[in-house]
């Protein structure tokens, strides 16, 4: 936790806040804060700033709060991913938070196992909670949006033509002739597969939809990896 | 399992192997390869081709191997990175791997809590075990190297300045005034500090051996996410 998020719930007044349960803890254990320090500090979709350590002990922590900063600028870029594994998709949520990606649209696809869609961790709860840790990581402040679709083809036909208008529309994928362009100046969508990746009927459907089969050399990487990965050279 | 690496023990013959265990679950539960199925398997520090299954049972599975082609290319890359925590110590060996990262020295700092020596995933057996899940998914075969070094300021000061010999010698640091650089065409040192960073006297240290810290923007990243945003950035 590198920024402490605060949100509307949390201030007492304009300018100060009373924490309690996880970030109390943390603050407690991992800084180990007393009166009169300053702590990194962020107000939800808002700026940066410092808090300074009021009052702290086993059932709140409170801050005067002065915000004087923006957040760091945000990711011009969409990211559709192919719905990932349970087990990986809070760690790749919080990730793409933490690169400053602000929108996300988790879809289907041949790959993806039924089962995955049933996973507790897609409930609105859990996804924002995994944005939080992304961003109090990156000291960040502005949440991303989460969105799901659970029908490849309605999605690609009816939905990602509108989508990619105005931005560069890409496809990762391991066959691709091109490869992954670098300093990219103009809004990304960038379409990453599952596991096994996208089948070639969907390939297609998503070249006729406007995007582009971009390929990052003969590795073939996890969702996990591949996201830094593809951030890193694409900005 | 993008690959099946295969090892002196597994050739019954020199073009015919034999696998059991791990290998033969996945191929029977992920790849439910039957008898005529022709997988891509990969020599240990070897070649990459083509098994074609001859046997399958409960019991073990055998194929026809034909190697006829190169693993994919080295990254010129030596990674020196503080031991991370050992929650995502296994996740950050196989991914390093999958990148292509040949050599790698875990290295102690201020701010690695000294508990994470001790961990069991330090074991020979499980960072190789890790190295084999990063090369099977990234259809790699070459096995890289990891040494631990426990004394900072022995490594930094006695060994540092002889490795960085002939490379860009680099640490990514939050404060830092040079930007990473990109499409670097020689061999790179790059050292990664623990989560909530090397303290300034590190820093200085790091610098004495040769190192220039760069940063990577207003993001402080997770390592698991940092690795493949410099390997991006960087080639």
């Amino acid at each position: 936790m590198n920024l402490i998020l605060l949100f509307d719930d949390d201030f007492v007044t304009a300018t100060r806040v009373k924490l309690s349960g996880r970030r109390l803890e943390h603050v407690r254990s991992v800084h180990r804060a007393a009166v009169g320090d300053a702590l990194v500090v962020g107000a939800g979709n808002g700026r940066i700033g410092f808090g300074t350590v009021t009052h702290i002990d086993g059932d709140s922590l409170e801050m005067d709060v002065e915000l004087d900063r923006d957040p760091p600028a945000a990711l011009p870029l969409t990211l559709i991913l192919a719905l990932p594994r349970p087990k990986v998709l809070n760690r790749v949520i919080a990730s793409a938070a933490s690169l400053g990606i602000k929108r996300i649209v988790l879809i289907n696809a041949w790959r993806v196992e039924k089962s995955y869609w049933k996973s507790p961790r897609l409930s609105p709860e859990n996804l924002r909670h995994q944005f939080i840790l992304g961003l109090e990581q990156a000291r960040d402040t502005v949440l991303p949006s989460i969105e799901t679709r659970r029908f490849f083809r309605a999605f690609v036909e009816d939905e990602l033509p509108l989508l990619v208008g105005g931005t560069r529309a890409l496809v990762a994928h391991p066959n691709a002739q091109e490869a992954c362009p670098r300093d990219v100046r103009e809004p990304v969508t960038l379409v990453i597969g599952p596991e096994g990746g996208f089948i070639d009927a969907e390939i297609a459907s998503l070249q006729a939809a406007g995007c582009t089969p971009i390929s990052i050399g003969e590795r073939v990487l996890r969702v996990e990896t591949v996201v830094p990965y593809l951030v890193a050279r694409l900005f």
